[in-house]
């Protein structure tokens, strides 16, 4: 199951390694939400079961776990424990999707080209999916698979809270919600919030994950505070890069390759450094940002080419 | 801070005694949900915040922390270790109060008498305070204050994480909106369960994370496996007659006592045991609830007056 870090020759290994990692993944989930594995254990109301089967086992990149695998492997932390604590993040980004799908949140019909969860069920069975998702990533992260000590697995479920919730993920959904203007009627231009108010609202919204998906990695291998901390620079790069690629996708893309409709965000008002600084400056910023994540990597003593490609292909979702 | 178990010796000192758990339950749940204790360390979106203050600071007798920290005393544990743990249990019994309060679960405009989360806030911010005071209440049991050594910790979030999940609570609200006949129209006669689909859905919806209360006492106290199995079996029959307790209350209960809608759970169709077995023969079961609490207790050598009082107390709801 153990795959050592290497130099990657050719984009095509490093799509091979991606879609390596997004397979056992999907096997992972798919084990882990299984009826079989729970039979015995717990009360399982299938309808429950099912819904969450479809908000993970639909597809995705599986970005996040992905980048605690290959953090990980940095420091030779076994692929099987790093995917367990990948799955643990994936359980809470899917949440988080079925949950901003509804429609008191951003209202979509479609992800990933399918109903969203409230179309294929309802919606208190996505309400429901969404919370019982959020739960078991905690159970997850706590298992003995993920670590043999629990210091280092009450570390990572700290981290996985702080990354999710109030002062971050739900916490950036709610600034995101807020910046379109709908709980302040007296609001003129929804959208129009400061460079640095979006920067904010982004690190939190998706960033703060992204950026613990790769100090998880870090945390797994009890690396030195130094790695820790270049690992976390090139996380912070690497999540508002991928939002900037959103958003850059979102104004070009078309509704067939995004799986949602295109152009729905900036219809929204959605707050995004693309409406703010356009379209020429904020691909500079993208630029600029696959640097800093390289520039961030530069301390670490290991082969790092696996990381550097993957910031290069978060990046370049715009093409 | 230390209030060590002892002889109760009449009906007002178990009420002193409750009142001063919730008390305390309210003074912790206020400063950690503050502003000033978390600037600096996390963005604040204030709105977000206050929901969350809003769902958890609105009174409530605080039953299932006052468990854990009753149950803890019984081992020596330290009051400020098991208040820590037992505001872990009360963020999620708030996040699911606020939850199943939304339009698409059970459509609750009143909660104890005020106006509910998204009632008094919007849907979508109820729905994210729900997600962020889940996810914090697992950032609260992994601190160093709850225990000194990480595995207990991680054990109380697991059994957490178990409580409230698939398994528990959450699965219990899907059997519970099943069983009203939603999501299958076909139904002629919803809430016609069997009494053992009602008391499993029961024992999982509420029943859980009152077993896991007392639970989390033997587990903060490193109680051997008989203390721990006899707080197990007195948190089950407790649980089981909360629920029983409610349920008579809902069909007896007058809006202005309960702070709800009196018989909206009936006419709504939820499935009861009082609905199935009739009052007399529900009242019955309570009444043969409150031994078994008392049962479980009896291998225990210590002084558990304040723990039987307490199922006294959950079965006395519905005078």
């Amino acid at each position: 199951m153990s795959a050592p870090t290497r130099k990657l020759k050719t984009e095509g290994d490093f799509r091979a390694r991606l879609d390596a990692a997004a397979g056992d993944i999907d096997d992972l989930l798919d084990a882990l939400l299984s009826e079989q594995r729970q039979s015995g254990e717990i009360q399982r109301p299938m309808r429950l079961l099912e819904a969450m089967r479809y908000a993970t086992l639909g597809g995705g990149k599986r970005l996040r776990p992905f980048l605690v695998v290959e953090s990980a492997a940095l420091f030779g932390v076994a692929r099987s424990r790093a995917l367990l604590a990948g799955a643990a993040l994936e359980c809470v980004h899917c949440y988080s999707l079925v949950h901003d799908d509804l429609p008191a949140m951003d209202n979509d019909d479609l992800r990933r080209g399918q109903p969203s969860a409230h179309k294929a069920f309802d919606e208190a069975t996505a309400i429901l999916a969404g919370d019982a998702l959020l739960t078991f990533a905690f159970d997850l992260m706590a298992r003995d698979g993920v670590h043999s000590d629990p210091a280092v697995r009450l570390a990572l479920v700290t981290g996985l809270a702080r990354a999710s919730g109030l002062g971050g993920m739900a916490g950036g959904q709610m600034l995101d919600l807020a910046a379109e203007g709908r709980f302040d009627k007296s609001r003129k231009q929804p959208g129009k919030l400061a460079e640095s108010e979006i920067a904010t609202l982004q690190a939190m919204k998706t960033g703060a994950l992204i950026e613990f998906a790769c100090r998880a990695g870090a945390i797994l291998g009890e690396a030195d505070a130094a790695a820790r901390s270049a690992l976390e620079r090139y996380g912070r790069a690497v999540g508002h890069a991928f939002q900037i690629a959103d958003d850059l996708l979102d104004l070009e893309g078309e509704t067939a390759v995004m799986g949602k409709a295109a152009g729905k965000d900036s219809a929204a008002g959605k707050a995004t450094l693309v409406a703010t600084l356009g379209r020429d400056a904020a691909a500079a910023r993208l630029t600029a940002l696959i640097d800093e994540a390289e520039v961030a990597l530069a301390p670490l003593s290991q082969d790092t080419s696996v990381l550097r490609a993957a910031a290069r292909f978060v990046a370049g979702r715009r093409t």
